[in-house]
């Protein structure tokens, strides 16, 4: 059996692995465009806030490993231009110009997302950045050192752009922010977002909320980021405006898409065709609480859809269910998490929510060193149910939300949750952790 | 209708609050034996470290508060000494020898737990000492301060004892422990346990495994823990070998008892009386693993049950699943924290327990300040369920339990749990939470 796969990230690279794992006698070949494969590209931010660190550091594994020790058929430099579902084909181009082609007998398309871009004047200028590859982070990296960069616009207000600014701080980089949308985050419940607004204020960035960028322009290595009223002077510019699924090449060989033009999959990672699988961020999910299709591009996802992949092609089915919607990125010194539903979404998959914030606390009654946890949490009028769990603090949150994204799994009902026996010792926590007194107010209102 | 709650910590005094909340109109009289009510008694060990801190700031509540605010007929100094069911009254001994008699429609019987201590020569000496009551910690703080302990012995090796090692440490006192089992943490695996006993060495606590305290004598305020083969000398010691439930007033009144002689309740907290609850420390529980009866005094339990007795008592039928034993603690730098069966219990059960025991770090690849995260994980051969989780490291296992803690509640399977949505960036976990690596290779072996 022949097995192509296209992507050497976290999707691509699991998959080939665990197919080796499986079954050694399998012949796989990963075509993968640039010359970086498995690194973590979560970890970007946290390289580029340490001048003294190389962006290699962030590859778990090298490519010549996955050749020698694995036995996987890695080729590098190697950009997919083209499927023939109909000839079981695979073609494209090298970096010299040569074509290549591969037939298959299972594809695996894991050709991730790229980061949102607009087509306006000045995007595509040298102090204008983007961070998705590994090769992005190392441009990234190599222009504040030799540009000596001080100031820093970013344009966007998600994930990325928010650890960003945690990063460039550490490199005494002053940061802006800017975006047309007037809410920090807007998915978050308005008293989090507003904790979350006063870290970043505490850190001396200037958030530009309700401005859209119009252009960008720069005279030498100085950039100005135009928007309507508002003109902001900088050293640099990184786009963080979010990601989309690479999904025009599965598109061009007719295999069906959903939310976003993500690649549709089903439990089993299949596409719409019986030969190909997707997995990762070009691929959409089920989402545990609505049970209908999503698309949100995570690590774990990523990971985990090419593990399950690598065992249904090598006959041994695994059906994964889907994901939570669970994530948590760090502002400085505060932690954020959600998992699960916001009402609008809620809203939206014809669930009735309702919700409470509540101000909790990271430790016991008079333990040291305590502070502020809110939640936010929200239930289903009409099943009961527990549909999502915001939450923002400075100890406590991350894993926290874990408990929820648990519950969201098994479908509990925000009264089931509150029964739940979760762990107390002073310095962890109130004896009602967070969740549960949010749970307790929850109930009184549903 | 007249409420008697004898009993005025945790559970009791949750119960009359809330019962007052339900319905003010309700007389409700609570019988404390001591002078504190509504206090941390688990912060006890924290404030004991820090000698500038009173003891009385784990106060949470004051009673006046109780009494005027909330219009609890709150009597301290009050030591129920008699339950006559079949004339619903409650009778007593003021501490001036006085007696008191009160009766009920329903009766709480929230007395709590007591230190174990054996009726061996020494244990009553003035340098012995027990940490349950709030004034157990104001006399031991005393203690350390007037008598400028500079060496303890503690007897026991339970959660108590381990928080006092730190506690002592912090005071400069340097600390031995003695007790009879040759295992540090008999209840965890071997693994886990060795790293907290390396936790435990690294600040210089010596353990004395194996041996079992004979007598205890004393010469002006010198004292000798005398064992077979071992003698301690120190200045103080600490009686740490784990709480009985107080149920001897419930067993005269011929109320049922289950394990450890804990007064046993229904999942409404109902005794074998049909007007008497029992919450807290001196009730029983089901486990939500095996369905079964267990003991496990814990402060979120008692809380929780006092609010169900209110409720009942109230009118508004509250049934508590149970609990799954998930409990924290800290020694040191080291979090220790567990949830659901160990395989003995597992077997006891007449589960078919398989485990696992895995190292994991507490970041992401290539994150600064990564630490070890031990997990270790047990399900069920027979129905594939995870039926429990052990865990230690420095940082990210505290909260990070109640994930499993919440699966137990649902009876996930492991590979459901497998399947879950957690969390992930690089400061807070691997891509694949440490809970997520365990329960993939316990698949392999189930």
């Amino acid at each position: 059996m022949e097995i192509v796969i296209i992507g050497g990230d976290a999707a691509g690279m699991s998959a080939a692995s665990k197919i080796k794992r499986n079954r050694p006698e399998i012949k796989v070949t990963v075509l993968e465009k640039t010359e970086d494969v498995s690194y973590s590209a979560c970890g970007m931010p946290y390289n580029i806030a340490d001048q003294d660190r190389e962006i290699e550091d962030l590859v778990v594994r090298e490519a010549s490993a996955f050749r020698e020790k694995q036995g996987i058929n890695l080729l590098t430099g190697h950009k997919a231009t083209h499927i023939d579902p109909s000839s079981k084909n695979v073609s494209g181009v090298l970096e010299n110009g040569k074509s290549f082609e591969f037939s298959y007998d299972k594809l695996v398309v894991a050709t991730g997302g790229s980061p949102v871009v607009p087509e306006l004047p000045g995007f595509d200028l040298p102090g204008v950045k983007v961070l998705k590859s590994l090769d992005d982070g190392r441009k990234l990296k190599a222009y504040i050192k030799e540009k000596k960069v001080r100031k820093a616009v970013i344009i966007g207000m998600g994930y990325i752009g928010l650890e960003m600014c945690e990063a460039l701080y550490e490199r005494s980089v002053s940061v802006s922010m800017v975006k047309p949308n007037p809410m920090l985050l807007p998915w978050m419940a308005e008293e989090l977002s507003s904790e979350v607004g006063k870290e970043l204020a505490l850190h001396n960035v200037t958030l530009h909320t309700g401005y859209g960028v119009e252009k960008i322009t720069s005279v030498d290595d100085r950039i100005k980021v135009i928007c309507k009223g508002l003109t902001l002077e900088t050293d640099m510019a990184i786009v963080a405006m979010g990601i989309k699924p690479n999904s025009e090449l599965a598109v061009k060989a007719g295999l069906e898409t959903s939310i976003q033009k993500a690649i549709s999959v089903d439990k089993f990672l299949k596409t719409s065709d019986e030969n190909i699988y997707a997995a990762g961020d070009c691929a959409d999910a089920y989402h545990v609480v609505t049970g209908n299709k999503t698309w949100i591009p995570l690590a774990l996802r990523a990971n985990r859809s090419g593990w399950a992949v690598a065992d249904n092609i090598c006959g041994n089915p695994s059906e994964i269910p889907g994901i939570a919607g669970t994530a948590v990125f760090k502002v400085f010194d505060m932690d954020v998490a959600r998992t699960g539903l916001t009402e609008k979404e809620a809203e939206k998959a014809r669930f009735e929510p309702v919700s409470v914030t509540i101000k909790s606390r990271s430790r016991a009654h008079a333990h040291p060193g305590s502070s502020t946890i809110w939640v936010h949490m929200t239930g289903d009028k009409k099943t009961g149910r527990l549909i999502g769990v915001q939450m923002v603090g400075r100890e406590g949150v991350a894993h926290r939300i874990n408990a929820a994204a648990v519950a969201l799994h098994s479908q509990m009902t925000v009264q089931q949750f509150s029964e739940t026996d979760l762990a107390y010792a002073p310095p962890f926590g109130p004896v009602w952790d967070p969740l549960l007194t949010a749970s307790n107010q929850l109930l009184k209102k549903m």
